[in-house]
């Protein structure tokens, strides 16, 4: 029975999984249908800013800024973003038996979701819904990361949101140690982290604020390791995923010294200027905004659109809320190398409006390629045609991963990482190791949220390979 | 002759310092003459905001925020606060010759300066010094830290500065590797470091911003041991001071380990709520703004004044400017104890209006004793009296030292660090390890610069205890 499945506490098998995810998808749903911003209840356009906003104060509002900055080819642009100034929580409440970590995992579908259901970290709550606001239940298994002793936090750090979407918005990322594998309430499953980095090769199944915490995994795994804080000694075996990442971490040189590497990042942070200013919704040069919603005139870029929405198996049955939406999928990419056998992935730093400070890490490529019909040819973001048109060998995964359903209206990013032999020096671009990555994972606002998206791709693809090599 | 002992490219013993440094007196200098806000040549207020601002729109500005926070005994206030929104260098230029190494500094005298000149890091330039607005002469030796290779910067992280007064304002503390001990121009010497942090100990003469860039000491002294990036191989000895330091970082664990102190530091960032909000002059409640200056109803806090500078030795013979002055001196103080052997310090997080990241880690206490009879009781800072109290023989650093001279008009800190047997824990308050505080400083924002200061007051402290204990 999918549904004694879906209830039990127990770790599932991959296929018992494929059960209680289609018995989920029966039950658990949101139904969508746009509707002019003008007539989404709870929400008001200020008359002087034209800013969108819920009538309670809480929850975001949809602003517009003006940005300029002397790095990259545009240097001035006027935008709609979202500015939702609460840290909320992304929480994975972890557990080991037998030598296994497993994941508490939330069927979540939330109304942007493409394909209905995504696998959402055990906890996903805004400031607003674990204060109540939003007069819905309290959120399940928050408990374990609001009150958690220190010594079960294996990793906590906050981190940026989408910069060119979100105006200096941060989510703290956390993964928590439970003493045991607790009962997975309704809508929760229980799988184990080698399953859950397999299911990152589904298209839009595991969601986006899982990703970005799963890309801590190393950091909670090392803390495991450590038998920190009087926890339980480390075990002597490794799990595959685990022994898969530090065989990555292990051996060689970076190509660039720590030091050379966050040289780089202080010297363009310090040189580039990036200031955004607010702007009234009628100032934002070449956008339409009418009661319906607010485009780009050409259409380009994205949309923020109203939706109402009509929700089964989560705590409130209704509500209407604004929404970005694109016309078509982003590419993000890693062009990734091995330097001395160590393996290396091809960095940029980026500067995004809602950045809170200047410029973060980010992909090889991270792009929306339409966008380049209306910009400058001296736009088109280097290496796009190399990852698009790499050889089907070089292409080490390809998997459409969709933004964060709660604000993003099934936008979804193509995931590229491709394999090249040539290691070569580019001007505005490092070669960073795993390791280095993993390092600067621990602090904030080193790698933006493409990057910690695909790092945690990088993992699986280091799980899946060291896996494939031993059979 | 003295003039040539200053003119000399060599390094110089402490006693010919001295003379350097009279010499250096007579005839660089600045004098000061308070005049109205509204009388200094070049400001302006506008008519809006209430605002004084430079006519070149360059420089600086003084303006108004409220802040509130739900940390702390006080929720809420406003306050006048010094805008400076460019990133500057403090630049310390260092090399190696028979295996000691050497520090370029400059003899400078900021208008606000006790004692006239002080010792300054080799290049102290705002954005606007380097790229030439103040019509002055071309910073010396800027050039070794614009446009030096990668593996000479040992140490390159951006830095707050104080937090109650200025608005997001970030130097980049730079410590970059000379081939050789370059010429040192009129206005410069050579000091090795183990002088240098020596000197430390003299009152008002090693300036802020030589304090913040020498916090960063242990990481260029890395940098240089691990021969990094080609540089010539690392000596085998080390010097007296980095022995030191080296000895203070090894050895047993620290009484948290990074991963909860990191924690700590995500968790109260994350639930603290601080908002600084620019305000009008004439809504700073409390304040009282006319034309000659700014001041609190109390007079408490701080002041701004306006004051006409005339200046010998430096680029520019005279102008005008705002800056702030306070009644009495602050006190910054470290409780230190050594657990299981390894030197910890307890530091606080303190929220402040013009911080970038809601809390950075702050002193055992950080306060203007005066200030609290303005104050509800409950604000009196926990540890203060345990400071001003202890028995002389827990006293191991104390030393009176100034805020940089640029913007503060005689403003000074008693630096206190205080060695106490009880390594208890207090709420609010970590231990946290000579080792830990060295590894944070890599990274922008978690300490700020009173504890910087303060840190490299721990340094001299630890070098000197070590030469003691040798005799």
């Amino acid at each position: 029975m999918p549904s004694t499945a879906l209830r039990v506490g127990e770790p599932l098998e991959l296929e018992d999984f494929e059960l209680a995810l289609s018995h989920a998808r029966s039950h658990i749903y949101t139904r969508t249908e746009q509707v002019a911003l003008a007539d989404l209840d709870g929400w008001y356009r200020d008359s002087y800013t034209g800013y969108w906003h819920h009538r309670s104060g809480r929850f975001f509002s949809i602003e517009g800024v003006r940005f300029r900055t002397d790095r990259g080819p545009i240097s001035e642009w006027c935008q709609p973003i979202v500015n939702q100034p609460e840290t909320g929580i992304l929480g994975l409440l972890i557990s080991r038996r037998a030598g296994v970590t497993y994941c508490l995992m939330q069927l979540k579908a939330e109304p942007g979701n493409r394909g209905g259901i995504q696998l959402s970290p055990t906890v996903q709550a805004t400031r607003s819904n674990y204060t109540g606001v939003h007069g819905g239940s309290a959120v399940p298994y928050l408990e374990h990361f609001r009150d958690a002793p220190a010594a079960r936090v294996l990793a906590d750090v906050r981190q940026s949101e989408q910069g060119a979407w979100f105006l200096r918005k941060r989510n703290r990322n956390m993964i928590v140690l439970a003493d045991d594998l607790v009962p997975a309430q309704e809508g929760f499953v229980w799988l184990s982290t080698g399953q859950l980095l397999r299911l990152l090769s589904r298209p839009d199944l595991v969601n986006m604020d899982t990703r970005t915490v799963l890309s801590l995994l190393p950091m909670a795994a090392a803390a495991l390791r450590e038998g920190a804080d009087g926890l339980r000694a480390a075990e002597s075996t490794m799990e595959n995923w685990e022994e898969a990442l530090a065989d990555a971490c292990a051996g060689g040189a970076s190509r660039h010294s720590d030091r050379e590497l966050r040289h780089w990042i202080t010297d363009v942070r310090a040189r580039t200027a990036a200031v955004t200013t607010a702007a009234p919704m009628r100032a934002l040069t070449g956008w339409r905004h009418g009661d319906g919603s607010i485009r780009h005139e050409t259409r380009a870029f994205f949309e923020v659109i109203g939706v109402r929405v009509e929700a089964a198996g989560r705590e409130v049955g209704q509500w209407c809320q604004p929404m970005l939406a694109t016309r078509e999928d982003g590419i993000v990419a890693f062009l990734v190398t091995r330097i001395g056998g160590v393996p290396h992935v091809l960095l940029q730093l980026r500067t995004e409006p809602g950045l809170t400070d200047v410029a973060e890490l980010a992909p090889t490529v991270q792009c929306t390629p339409g966008n380049y019909e209306f910009l400058p040819s001296a736009a088109r973001p280097p290496f796009l045609d190399d990852v698009l048109n790499a050889p089907s060998g070089a292409i080490r995964f390809d998997t459409t991963l969709s933004d964060e359903g709660g604000r993003f209206y099934r936008i979804s990013n193509r995931h590229l990482i491709v394999e090249t032999g040539n290691a070569g020096e580019y001007p505005g671009f490092r070669w960073a190791s795993v390791r280095q990555l993993i390092g600067l994972l621990r602090h904030s606002n080193y790698l933006n949220i493409q990057t910690r998206s695909l790092v945690a791709c990088l993992y699986s693809l280091l799980a899946t390979s060291a896996e494939g090599s031993r059979t």
